[in-house]
């Protein structure tokens, strides 16, 4: 069975997701073809630096598309199926799914759950423009489509290097705890591959009393750095001497995921009280949000002093499905965004930071009700914040459009930092940045086309939105 | 006076609600054309059972559109009209108008009000698709549009279940206690009359501490039961035994309008105590809370075994207005959205049982930041939970576009359980489905507009969402 | 240089702010070509009194659209721009730029900044309109334009009294403090001019105790009424006194800024036991709050008495920047929208007075999600209540969209207001009122062409918006 389809038929329009006003499209349509070759730079997310080391072929269309993507089988779970059936591997060792053409097949035969959702794009995106699949995913062609990718993915031109060049990534930003050696970046470094993979230094490990084995982070992180880090001290000295090695392996950022987005600015004996209080292991939940929120200002002052870029992307609840963190540990699709405030949390830190030329502060959200309420009038104000892209659930096209009508307004475009893939699934990569250069470009023929933009301005926005935005915001 | 208008002009347009722009509206026409004589199935709502039991004539316009519908005459209450005035009865007994002319003079008089709100679209749709009035009402036809009403009243086939067969109502829920014996749905089945009339087991009477009269209540279900509805087990035992009598009765699901979604999960010791304390009157308002939250529990563990679908309808202010309260009681229009909390506040009831097989819970929401925040990421992971459609305030063509613009690039369209009417205005249930109908092929139109969904996909999700998973969700 | 444009183009599109639509957009037209020229009416706003009553020469282009407009300078602020380069004066009287053409020269080279934002609408309109400035403002055109407004300051037309004129100003009100004699508005009354310019009632700096200088605002208090104003029943006299005096001046409203929306009813012991510790200076933020709280019941009792209009606009965190404030005082752009309640903060005030014929109560809000979920319902049932229109970060495009969206459906447009332009930005008024009134067209364009709505009725409803509904509101 053939899956390229009928010769005139392609599974992706070239207009998709413009406007279907003419107007508006033909506008949109310019202001594409201007960037739609443009490099991709990706300042954030969660791909294996491994994949770029070791350079080995994927290994099947379900590990690459399925059992890693917790937004395709956080879909497939919802509707009941279980995670065993599709190859998640069980804390316990478990038996689940080992055929990957039988998990391919569930996604197949469920693929219409995913209308009208992102991950249907970001899939057909890669099975079209990587793969060459030209007919939608079903039961019927489930097998020729695994086929024709197993297919792609035993050639050389497949392996995670040359995609990474035929993506045209210019850059790419890995995350990483400050207890990583970044093994995997020195040897991209040392290789004779040209390719840029830096890592963003994301202390939450060692900076959270109630992430797992706290304290024997902090024990590592002592190894690691020569420092004692059960003094205050010598705490921060650690976790300062750890940024500093990763900005030598080329991090420009760190990376904050909080629950909450609260800042505190205390004096050194209530940290170190605070601090034996979390090694203790007998920290209440305020003192530990307090360890938190305090850490966040500690962050800023160092970003302050290395130049780091700092992000913070808090709000979300972590694993809140009990009997799955159990079962299967974390991001499994059970992380849930909850109600969050910036405006009295990120006081302190705003209070000593706020106005400090050379400091950048990037500020995410899982709550849409903050953009125009609360981050849109911040970020338009203080000089060191930055509005970060639309997050997660809201990386797709009503999220990006409520986004961009909701903070231009009040914070502009200049104060936002263009687009972040925020992804481990690689091959979404180029589906993510192409649906947020087709939005841009479709909120941006909106404005021209009721007059509230001239289109050479327009034009200039959607580069710097695509481009040059992102280099500045993240000194890359 | 003539209110049948010019031959040519209609009242409703073949097209409303249906975008303007071209291409959007020929494929929302198509869609539609597929989907608008389905049959209704009415899952959820408050429609008098009596109505169906007697099948007696609605007794003139003015009870039949404005004094039993609190949409209706909270907004002419809002323009300062006493609800006197309107013919809608007090507590004590004191006068109200009594000559329905002019109630609905009142309504004619002030039908510009309504401009932009659903119950125009409502209204507009009763009179003329179902009394063929052809021309907009107002204080120059209100006598003529009365006339013509009312003798239809008079007629055979103007009586409930004519009008129950000629909407196509394939079924009907109504909501009531568990106090209620259900002789009107009794009456109901043992007629020659075939019409689906179901029931739904509400039991907020009996498991709100704060209700009026829950101590009396309690009593009148030990009677009902012959359990003894003071000791903990018992108190279960005796909601249990009422549960299996609605379902016979064909009840498939449950309903519960809490003021918070919380929910508890403690142990029957602290269960006997609260129930001891609510027995006594003299329960706070936060143990009042932990005993509903308890009973969601409850009833969702009594769901699991007797498989009745469970519907939460949390976040309403009920009864804001104390001076209405006093003068007329509840349902008076006065009932206030309120900031609701899910992720907090369904975690320890989805700690027991949010990944059970064969159990199904429907979530709806007053608060639409829910919608994309909370909701959506939760229904689109738990095996257990569905949203409900847009509700109460929502169930408008803006509130219907941004639920489906919020929910479904997350939680997908499966996630989600069709259409309820949720009325007590029986005429307004072909508008309200209609209005649903459509607004949903206008969104689906978008989608395949700019290329997000092809057009069979479309079309297969407007039947689903009009037909088979009210169907299945409900399980009728 | 010319900055008069090529003699086809104009800087402002005839169209602007109309859907690209064809159908919508020719209704919107002939919407707007009903009301584009009817008068202004403007209720609430902040220009200075002085302006009107001394008829002086605005001094230059950066005193007349930089230096006192946070909207704009806010935006250059949050990109690095010292206030101190803007001309803005320091508390300590510290040097900033005094040459008026550098600071006009910043904001000419940062326009881009402004692209999607509503201060650019109102920069092109003022520019174009008023100024005959037909090129968009940037660095190469900066001292052109700048000596082209200078010239037009320079003349007797471009005087206050002149524009307001000009701008077919029917009647604006301004905002003062009990404390103030209203000399201006005194002046401008027994001019020969007949302007009608009056004041507004603010009460916060004698009603919120954390108001600066509170105590000696209350000692001056009682020497401009002869009451005691350490007492409760003499603070309230002196209050009550004011507002008489206020409604002489011409005053048809009172205006409450407090940081929430929230109201109580305490009996006159706990009244005066609060103020008792206000003027102590050793008031709790919760006692403080709670006095906020009290008095806003006490404005609506008086607002019923003596028949000023009240409006509360609450929400707002006042400089939020601690340096800036140090620096430069309040209203320097650093006041940030929070979360507000207003379903239980409201109830006290509501229960009390909430369905009193003869009191007018206008909600506003910095809480765009309070629109559908709390405001639209309150003021869809309640009869004092009126809402508003859209406030501060949202008197723009998208927000004034935003609000008709999620406000209509449920209180109608007869429970809106009309527009408030709201500003100390003189220039700026004809253009706010222009962006209102074309959004509430294509609003209605919307309705009528998905046929929610007929073409007469909308044309009503938009003469309703623009004129009658704030006269009648503001009983002006």
């Amino acid at each position: 069975m053939s899956v390229e389809g009928n010769p005139g038929r392609r599974l992706l329009d070239e207009d998709r997701l413009f406007s279907s006003d003419p107007s508006q499209r033909s506008v949109a349509r310019r202001l594409y073809a201007e960037i739609r070759d443009l490099p991709i730079v990706s300042p954030h997310g969660h791909t294996d630096p491994r994949w770029f080391a070791d350079n080995e072929a994927f290994e099947n269309p379900a590990k690459l598309f399925v059992t890693p993507d917790h937004y395709v089988f956080r879909m497939l779970y919802s509707q009941g199926i279980p995670l065993e059936s599709l190859g998640v591997a069980r804390r316990d060792g478990g038996p689940v799914e080992s055929d990957p053409r039988k998990v391919w097949r569930l996604l197949a035969e469920n693929y219409g759950l995913f209308r009208g959702t992102p991950s249907r794009l970001w899939l057909d995106h890669a099975l079209s423009e990587v793969f060459g699949v030209q007919e939608r995913l079903s039961a019927a062609n489930a097998d020729a489509v695994y086929d024709q990718v197993q297919a792609c993915l035993d050639k050389p031109e497949y392996r995670p290097r040359a995609l990474f060049d035929r993506f045209k990534i210019e850059v790419i930003a890995t995350t990483e705890s400050p207890l990583d050696p970044l093994e995997s970046h020195a040897r991209v470094r040392d290789s004779d591959w040209d390719g840029r993979v830096i890592t963003a230094y994301r202390p939450d490990p060692v900076v959270d009393p109630e992430y797992e084995d706290f304290t024997a982070n902090l024990e590592q992180l002592a190894e690691m750095t020569g420092e004692t880090t059960s003094g205050w001290k010598g705490y921060l000295a650690a976790l300062q001497q750890r940024r500093g090695f990763f900005a030598e392996m080329g991090a420009t950022s760190t990376d904050h995921g909080h629950p909450s987005a609260a800042t505190a600015d205390l004096d050194p004996a209530a940290c170190q009280s605070l601090l034996d209080r979390a090694l203790s292991g007998a920290i209440t939940a305020e003192d530990a949000e307090l360890f938190r929120a305090q850490m966040l200002t500690e962050m800023a002052r160092m970003s302050l002093e290395d130049g780091l870029v700092m992000q913070i992307h808090p709000g979300s609840f972590r694993s809140h499905n009990q009997k799955l963190m159990a079962g299967f540990g974390r991001d499994m699709g059970a992380d849930i965004p909850t109600r969050t405030d910036y405006v009295r949390a990120l006081r302190p830190l705003l209070s000593r930071f706020g106005n400090e030329p050379g400091l950048d502060v990037i500020l995410f959200t899982l709550d849409e009700t903050s953009y125009s309420r609360e981050l849109a009038p911040l970020a338009g104000h203080y000089p060191i914040l930055k509005l970060g892209p639309a997050w997660w659930f809201y990386d797709s096209p009503e999220g990006m459009l409520r986004y961009r009508r909701s903070v231009t307004e009040t914070a502009g475009f200049y104060n936002t930092v263009g687009f972040n893939d925020d992804t481990r699934a690689f091959l979404s990569i180029p589906a993510r940045h192409d649906v947020a250069r087709r939005i841009d470009c479709a909120y941006l023929a909106e404005l021209v086309c009721d007059h509230r933009l001239d289109e050479d301005e327009a034009l200039e926005v959607a580069v710097d939105l695509t481009y040059n935005l992102v280099k500045k915001a993240y000194r890359l």
